[in-house]
């Protein structure tokens, strides 16, 4: 039974486990492979506008942020990121992290969420966002040097929150 | 006769009137209108990889900045923000910005240059950057409550600077 709750103090320390798996291996977030722990949760928990976590009987097997994607008149767009632990992947965590998110950006305000930089030899990332409702919005070409593929092209993503607000308000 | 040099701590009293018109106005740069004084220059300046002010004869008229746009495998990606004085704009110094900063991110080994963020409402901008080779490689709807058009669009612009090194290393 998975639950997903906000990420408090106690949980640094099970989140960096999940933060530096990802982030050493350099493949997907564009992240420092060599982050320290400190810096690994600030990025993630402190600078975010919310940071959540994903239990599975009390284990934590993913995370995910909530931040304000820019300041002034585009505060309105929030930009999350998701981890789940490799051991607890293809149970459709990643899928629940990023429903729970926009239900939780939306009570938080914002109008549409935006990722960045989701890299197309993610193809299951992209996938996963598309069914999502996510449209690609733009592509950034050689976005990212990969460790193993060299330069990969990366993909903006996007997808308004108002058809979550419109459902939620006609319930 | 304009000369654009790296700033210093001493000019920072001459660029905030630049950034404060800007960013109270609020309809072109992702900022909090209510900015202050110490975190504008903070954002613009001491966040920045470098910072750049024109001069015209002795009085800075203009100023840019350069900054990393995504760190790990996306750090070989640059992005530029710029600001003329209103008193000082239709004589080519925003262009004249632009193409100094693609020379010196090249030199400081950057690879590419991305604005995250360009109004469509900023039509002026807008074909600037392409006359300069700029390519519209996104468009983000709805990605700027402006203040006096409601929510504007937004394009994510990108330009390679290889060209620019390979013209380099033929000369």
């Amino acid at each position: 039974m998975i639950r997903i709750r906000l990420a408090g103090p106690d949980d640094a320390d099970a989140i960096w486990p999940l933060l530096r798996t990802v982030f050493r291996a350099g493949d997907t977030y564009a992240v420092d492979p060599a982050i320290s722990r400190d810096r690994a949760i600030d990025y993630w928990v402190d600078q975010a506008r919310a940071a959540y976590v994903a239990e599975d009987d009390g284990e934590i097997v993913g995370t995910y942020y909530i931040k304000t994607n820019q300041q002034g008149g585009g505060a309105h767009v929030c930009n999350c990121g998701y981890i789940v632990s490799p051991a607890a992947r293809g149970r459709g965590i990643a899928a629940l992290l990023c429903t729970h998110s926009q239900e939780q950006a939306q009570g938080l305000g914002y109008l549409a969420m935006q990722f960045n930089l989701v890299l197309a030899s993610n193809a299951g990332a992209v996938r996963l966002w598309h069914r999502l409702g996510f449209a690609t919005i733009g592509t950034i070409p050689d976005a990212f040097a990969h460790p193993t593929l060299g330069m990969v092209d990366a993909y903006v993503m996007h997808k308004h929150l108002d058809e979550i607000r419109d459902h939620m308000e006609s319930v």
